[in-house]
């Protein structure tokens, strides 16, 4: 009998469920809204509840999650800025209320595993991967391994110099415009409301440079082999072209590697796996 | 017979030579002024000539360095600042005058790693040094060994926000106004020169605000157990201490972790080996 693994894809628009193991083997998927905790872990509950072939689950979820296993809050969504899901313990109710072994990590770090073993990061002993979707969040595989240190990553979070033409106040409720607050989709849906006397293209003109410049601070930082950009917002025509062309011009030549250089279009790509590269991911982790 | 090595902390200021395997155990050790690669090198080689006993070399050096051991220039300084040591290959003029095995990695790397075995890096799989000097400079131990990627990071380029009252230019070629080139001893000096309308205080007031800047953009990337902060310009007085409020203020809560919250005084430290972990750092990788 084959080994059959749920995944939770626990997104801060929407959730995805599925039953498998591979991209070639999902046995049944759904996706639908996120709404309220109760809700949407009750449409969660009843997805997997006829599923009783299923020896465990994994979970990536929207963040920050408390991933230490030491934690008396361990698998609990934290200073979120969705106020209804801060200390929900999505870990807890989907373990309890199915009664089944859970993993969990977070969201981007399921899309990045799903990528290293199927996708635009296999091979890869150090890559990152980027989000830019409500919100913007990031991952990283270094020596082989998810980074996790104290916790996990919120690269999404960093602080970038902004275009002095930017009047935009930005979201993010912690820190108004860091790369979120400036670059994400809520971000760019505020922009878009507020814009009188802006062309939406100078909008885009921000977000790739934005983005160009977050992610010259991350090969600064790690020096990764490649890095695999995703999520919602990279579906604009053209965007992920001049995000790569914005990472050269904030590089300037300092890091003078063949591999960013001359073949920058080989070196940021979109996730291989597309929009399944999250629960596939989730898959992973119940393994 | 004891196993004695040789180190080479090749910095932008200074070369430190030494002989030995611990910080106990040094059995020889000089520094001089780095000038012209030809006086330099040379320096080094006499130093090590006599020492026929030692089985190996590292070399800590300041950089970008390529530490690809399948490139053509394996070992050779690159785009640095410093334009006479532009495309010297340090590693191997040591290794050609010596006739002795030499292993080459960056400084920070190096220090750091000697943190790793006997000082404040001890014990942890996941840190993060960085050293503030004429230059600025940063490696990271995750998942337990150094990064290295594509090549090795550069943390001390990336982008953070000005301070709005922040008119100084920036000294950095590549960049202008990256982190090095607003915070490095070279702007700070020159900012030194120049002032005319603010205080010194304003000065190091900018200077612990961009070094918290930084150390929580590198927090928010690679969620580090510690931060060790070094460098001559961690000297002045009081700097770390403000530069530890700094990084919580850029932080804002977001990273809500009692390690950094409650005990920041034990996650941003300064080296335990003090102005030898360069030196001994390449003593280990000669190993």
């Amino acid at each position: 009998m084959e080994n059959l693994l749920g995944g939770i894809e626990a997104g801060g628009t929407h959730f995805v469920c599925a039953v498998g193991n591979s991209p070639e083997n999902i046995k049944d998927q759904t996706s639908f809204l996120t709404t309220t905790p109760r809700k949407t872990m009750e449409t969660v509950i009843n997805f997997f509840r006829p599923h009783k072939n299923i020896t465990g689950i994994g979970i990536g979820s929207f963040g920050p999650v408390d991933l230490d296993k030491n934690s008396s809050t361990y698998g609990m969504i934290t200073t979120t800025p969705k106020k209804d899901w801060r200390n929900v313990n999505i870990l807890e109710i989907t373990k309890s209320s199915l009664d089944i072994p859970v993993n969990i990590d977070t969201d981007v770090n399921a899309a990045l595993l799903a990528e290293h073993k199927w996708g635009n990061a296999k091979n890869k002993d150090n890559v990152i991967y980027i989000t830019v979707g409500t919100g913007i969040g990031g991952g990283a595989i270094l020596n082989g391994k998810l980074i996790h240190g104290l916790s996990h990553p919120e690269m999404g979070h960093m602080k970038i110099p902004r275009n002095s033409n930017d009047n935009f106040e930005g979201v993010c409720e912690y820190h108004r415009d860091c790369l979120e607050g400036l670059a994400s989709g809520k971000a760019i849906e505020k922009r878009l409301k507020e814009n009188i006397t802006n062309h939406d293209k100078t909008i885009w003109e921000f977000e790739s440079q934005y983005l160009g410049i977050a992610i010259s601070n991350l090969i600064l930082s790690m020096s990764p082999q490649r890095i695999v950009l995703g999520g919602g917002v990279l579906n604009h025509e053209g965007l992920i072209d001049d995000v790569r062309i914005q990472t050269l011009k904030s590089l300037n030549n300092y890091v003078y590697m063949d591999e960013i250089i001359s073949d920058i279009d080989s070196y940021i790509l979109p996730p291989y796996l597309g929009d399944n590269a999250g629960v596939l991911g989730a898959i992973l982790l119940a393994k």
